[in-house]
């Protein structure tokens, strides 16, 4: 049989009752941290030229996070996809190789958002498309993502593909023949990182997968053998040699990807390589509050291979100060928190900043600090004026396996920071509960029309 | 210099004011030709579900061939580029291997319906994406089709995103920009070839192309090394070691690939390796005009490897039809032309066809016909009561190359067979006059208004 009917099997298999709770936990993770993300990134001049250049077709069903406006699903799909991406701040997951949840849930949101769905209905299909995405990526993995191609966009589609096929119940010939035209839409090189056209990846991906499922609805006809055909998805994108595809189908939900490893959320946004110093100095700033005047001297140790590019004791610009692990450790230990604003504009460059950037010392740590196969750890020393030292160490930052989760408190610290960028604090909040309770909607629209309902005014200009 | 950024210079340097009149000709033969089978195609099945599931946005200044409607750019160069290729009736290029003119032209329409353009601009801007995805195809092919990738989609959305990045008069660097934005758009496997996915394959890519560009305008940024970076599109789509990059630039405009080797019109909507025996049987049943029942034996010899699949004493189906030569020999004795109607439906089962059949006679020409070199050869003999012998030899099909064209009225008949399936006989007329003088257009929204204006009645069903 083929492998996109093996898959359309086990993708329409999977049922809301059957899933373990804690998929239904860490789905509803995904989510917060999707929306907040997409409403942050819905700001962005990515997101905007995206917006503008699909403009005559914005009449529709499906909201524009973050503008209040309405388009049809293929192109509100297209907008809130590179809008999630925007800031590079959505979840990861180790399978797969990339970020799993863009892909897929900007499509759904669009899709729900014209043919109505139930919490449960949209769960079970975003869980399908999690799943499809992060077993593919088992056969093609870590070759794919080696020589060049953008996984979360190459296989990102077929997550799409398969969550939208689910949505609109299709049957498993058809969810089939979806992921094989969602095989001829795959796209997306990494030549291009490092500019909008990584999260325009992201829209393009999402917008195709549900392009692709409602093509196969409609009587839309593909080849039979996507993958495994001579001139198939395996060979063409990987290569002879460069794949396995005996990995895919007996790895199917055992466990569910979503559950094990999971999915790792992007606590702070900057460059990941900071996050453990992050945990541990926001620890130890939180709990005894140092004042700027007090501090002396700021040691902080990450692995040398984090510090190549982290090690920037005077950043240039906002960009730069993503990478300054000096310029987290200042803004830690000023704000106690780590903020979105604080990597725009001139945030970098404020004089409260510059005073205190002179006084942090970044170095390698050592084998006596950590084993030398642990290149997650960091440690914090803060010497305060009067010779008081406190200090922390981290092993793993948050967050990064469903082994190590964050702790609920930060996930809504970082859904509120990206939310009421765009929302009034009260609608965050209602937005921040409906998500909890997502397992209880009626239909799924009653979270869109949250977000809809009072888009900040700056939203419109 | 980047590839892109000096595919870029060539692309604006291009003028109309000093294209070689070969160029404009053949530019006006390929428009022609689009514009015939795009019309054709657009009452395809593939055609009416692409515009269906967008179905939400068709609003917009672009018009639907085939449709009296308009919509955005965006969906109008989708819909559009999927009916042009529904028929697979469209010209060919021998560089390319592919077909050069629908990945360009469904998204130059599109586009110059919003923004308005001389019939100048406009062929000036064909040429220079016709000349952009064929010099790009010297650097990659063939490897780039064996491997499995569809060129005409991978390669034609660069001479979509070039066409129309020229005509919005986008300075070098922007058109650098949609160059690298389109890499990541480029996709199509030759795993869905047969399928509907194969003419979805270029209303994708001229879409894309003309994304790339309204992105680029808009201010979107991309990598500037898209096709050398190490995971750029040369080594992702080809690998290294199968491609040959320095090949591109030196062949620019020397000699235009429109103009040599030109492009290839297929006169007939059926299997190209009957073309050749259509050419002489046509030629003389044209001239002697024999009456079917006079007609007592027909032997038609092709080459042996084309008639392996061309081989069919009885046709099943009207796809079984394109694919035997014994009822392409029928249906020219039967209406001394050959046209779309007669591979629809039953048109292959019926009496007069069924009566003539087993008349005709094929084989495999020998060495003793034709030169063991020639594989497009073809010799008919109709042999008529009475022992009177008809017989006539092809070494080529017409239209192959620009050295062998297919003659004025061909065109025109094969243009008015596509083209009054839509639009009543004096609106095709009035278009093929408007398309005969395509550089005296001072609005090519001439061209489209003609289209639009007295769609057939079935048209709208």
């Amino acid at each position: 049989m083929a492998l996109t009917l093996e898959l359309a099997k086990r993708i329409n298999s999977l049922s809301f009752n059957e899933l373990p709770d804690a998929a239904i936990h860490w789905a509803k993770v995904g989510i917060l941290d999707m929306v907040g993300v997409t409403l942050a990134g819905s700001r962005e001049d990515a997101t905007r030229i995206v917006e503008n250049v699909t403009l005559y077709s914005m009449e529709g069903p499906s909201l524009i996070f973050g503008r209040g406006r309405r388009a049809g699903p293929l192109d509100a799909a297209l907008v809130n996809g590179t809008a999630s991406h925007a800031l590079d701040y959505d979840d990861c997951n180790n399978t797969f190789g990339g970020h799993p949840s863009v892909p897929v849930l900007p499509a759904l949101f669009a899709l729900a958002d014209d043919i109505g769905a139930s919490g449960r209905e949209f769960l079970a299909a975003y869980v399908a498309g999690f799943e499809t995405e992060c077993k593919i990526a088992m056969g093609v993995q870590f070759h794919h993502y080696t020589k060049g191609w953008h996984p979360t966009a190459t296989l990102g589609v077929f997550g799409s593909a398969a969550a939208c096929s689910k949505l609109l119940r299709l049957p498993d010939d058809k969810v089939a023949t979806a992921l094989a035209i969602a095989a001829s839409l795959a796209s997306g090189i990494k030549s291009n990182f490092g500019t909008m056209v990584k999260p325009l990846h992201i829209g393009h991906c999402t917008r195709n997968g549900l392009f692709a499922a409602l093509l196969a609805r409609d009587g839309f006809t593909a080849g039979d053998r996507a993958f495994e055909h001579k001139q198939g998805f395996f060979n063409v994108f990987n290569g002879e040699g460069n794949y396995d595809a005996a990995k895919i189908l007996p790895a199917w939900a055992k466990p569910l990807d979503i559950v094990k490893p999971g999915i790792a959320i992007k606590q702070y946004p900057c460059c990941g390589s900071t996050h453990s110093a992050l945990d541990a100095i926001l620890g130890l700033a939180r709990e005894h509050k140092p004042a700027a005047d007090d501090i002396e001297r700021v040691d902080v140790w990450t692995h040398t291979r984090r510090l190549e590019h982290t090690n920037r004791p005077e950043p240039k610009s906002d960009l730069d100060a993503k990478f300054s692990v000096q310029y987290c450790m200042v803004r830690a230990l000023l704000d106690r928190k780590i903020a979105i604003e604080h990597f725009e504009g001139k945030a970098f460059d404020e004089p409260a900043v510059r005073r205190l950037l002179p006084r942090v010392h970044a170095a390698p740590y050592t084998t006596a600090q950590f084993p030398a196969e642990n290149h997650f750890g960091a440690e914090v020393r803060i010497t305060l004026r009067g010779g008081a030292v406190l200090s922390a160490k981290t092993d793993q930052p948050f967050g990064r396996t469903s082994d190590n989760p964050l702790p609920a408190s930060l996930l809504k610290e970082k859904f509120d920071n990206c939310a009421v960028r765009v929302l009034p604090g009260e609608r965050a909040a209602q937005l921040y509960s409906a998500i909890q309770g997502f397992e209880n909607l009626k239909d799924v629209r009653e979270v869109t029309a949250i977000i809809a309902s009072e888009t900040r005014k700056q939203a419109a200009a």
